[in-house]
């Protein structure tokens, strides 16, 4: 078995953690607050710092909020990059900037290190069930090595290119899931505003090209109200803001993203944040005074 | 059987009367230029008017290009609506207004008369297959009278309720279309200016959330760079304008469709309006000075 270390252990984390553990793997924890007791009760091993994990584990896996923090992680004070030696490995499995994260990777690929890029979907749910999708940006031998693990926590697992290009493709889900969203939200709210039935129309529509997982699962949350998340609309935000400043260095304009992400801040003004991001159609909704129930 | 009467015999309606013709109808034909010889010669009877067709006709099909068309065939001078005697039925399958479908009908039923409107999708291939999707806009007992003759021309047919409820579901179903497409292109556009392969992202997107037929089927032709139609761009402005003016008149902001629209008026700018909606990814090229294959 290959020695692991984990940092960042919240929502996410967490259960990511306890499967490799499970797994029967020698796993050195660390993360902002105290390392749950749950996992050390499993056999996992805290550590002071992301330094000493770094020490004492070949692979060490990130799961983290957001680019400033893995910077943090990796190359701060104590950071994960002080205590790695030659041949080790870093897999980033935080959703962060793919920008960001291929100038992480040269720096830690300096230091005679692999580093892999692999961001999830699937929420806590799926961080729970093992059944992430993973989007891995690495080396092919390195991806060779990590994937074994990378199955402890997940299903559906793509290699889809070099360091960075996991986290483009999680960026690319998160634009198209966002606009999908924003899609059924406009198409429910005229049909309803029109006078036609919503869950009909939903219906009629997903035999043809209008057909999608967002119509399937999101059109039916709008219809029958269930905003509970799922995915809140204030991380489905940040998605969007990745999207939108690293789209801006790449010297790209992405004018839905940015109308998607407006609207998620009509839903936050609101105070709906914390609501599913299928309540974008709230968004329309306010602004045409008119609910696609009817009311 | 049934008399029955085709009204506009271009592109699409020829094919759809044809099928019509084939399963031994008597067939009263008018369009705006001379009735296709083809249509003659498989047994339909040319008339002189819109107003003979619905003399001679029980049930009176239109396929026309526009709302301002289907109005001038229904009450125009010689038109359907003075030729008409009460229990025929008129089905108007072109893809116009919700708002004057139900003005047209109301129109209609003051004569004894019975209305449908059941536009479709699937285009010249669907018409030719008799493969179309139909989405149906009418009273329980006349779509249970005019289905035997629906299922002639096309496959997935839905009774979405009453009159105008069918075109507000073509209206519906080309909002999704278009902005699904300017998803997949923002997508793809962001993660090949990233440096990724937007085959493989394509490919590992197709297993989660962001998985549509809109990513399947034009997310490969962004890719493969095959933009011959299909559905012409110069099309979907038109259903774009029927959702927008529909939207204003219903008091709904659709923001998001108003951006397609704006890039679909990048591309007729650019000459590209006879390519099919999939080069809706053209306008963000444009705009990026960057091709998604990399050039």
């Amino acid at each position: 078995m290959t020695t692991l270390g984990f940092v960042g252990l919240g929502i996410m984390g967490a259960p990511m953690a306890s499967h490799l553990i499970a797994a029967g793997h020698t796993v050195y924890l660390n993360t902002r607050s105290a390392v749950p007791a749950a996992l050390l009760d499993a056999g996992g091993k805290a550590c002071a710092s992301a330094q000493e994990v770094a020490q004492r584990a070949d692979i060490i896996f990130l799961m983290l909020p957001d680019t400033p923090d893995v910077e943090a992680v990796l190359f701060g004070d104590n950071g994960v990059a002080s205590g790695l030696s030659a041949g080790k490995t870093v897999v980033d499995m935080s959703s962060i900037s793919p920008v960001d994260t291929k100038a992480f990777s040269t720096k830690i690929n300096a230091l005679g290190c692999q580093y892999v890029d692999a961001p999830v979907s699937g929420g806590e749910v799926g961080a729970k069930a093992a059944s992430l999708t993973i989007m891995v940006g690495a080396a092919e031998d390195t991806f060779a090595k990590v994937l074994p693990l990378l199955q402890l926590m997940g299903k559906n697992i793509t290699l889809v290119g070099g360091n960075g290009d996991g986290q483009t493709c999680k960026v690319a889900n998160q634009i198209i899931v966002a606009l999908n969203i924003a899609a059924v939200g406009e198409a429910l709210l005229f049909a309803s505003k029109a006078g036609a039935n919503p869950a009909k129309v939903r219906q009629a529509l997903m035999g043809g090209f209008a057909a999608s997982r967002i119509l399937e699962v999101h059109g039916e949350r709008m219809v029958k109200r269930t905003f509970n998340p799922g995915f809140r609309i204030g991380l489905h935000q940040k998605d969007l803001s990745l999207a939108l400043q690293g789209a801006k260095s790449l010297g790209v304009a992405l004018p839905q993203t940015a109308g998607a992400a407006q609207l998620m801040q009509v839903c936050s003004t609101h105070g709906l944040a914390n609501l599913d991001h299928s309540a974008l159609v709230r968004a329309l909704e306010i602004m045409a005074n008119h609910e696609i129930n009817g009311t």
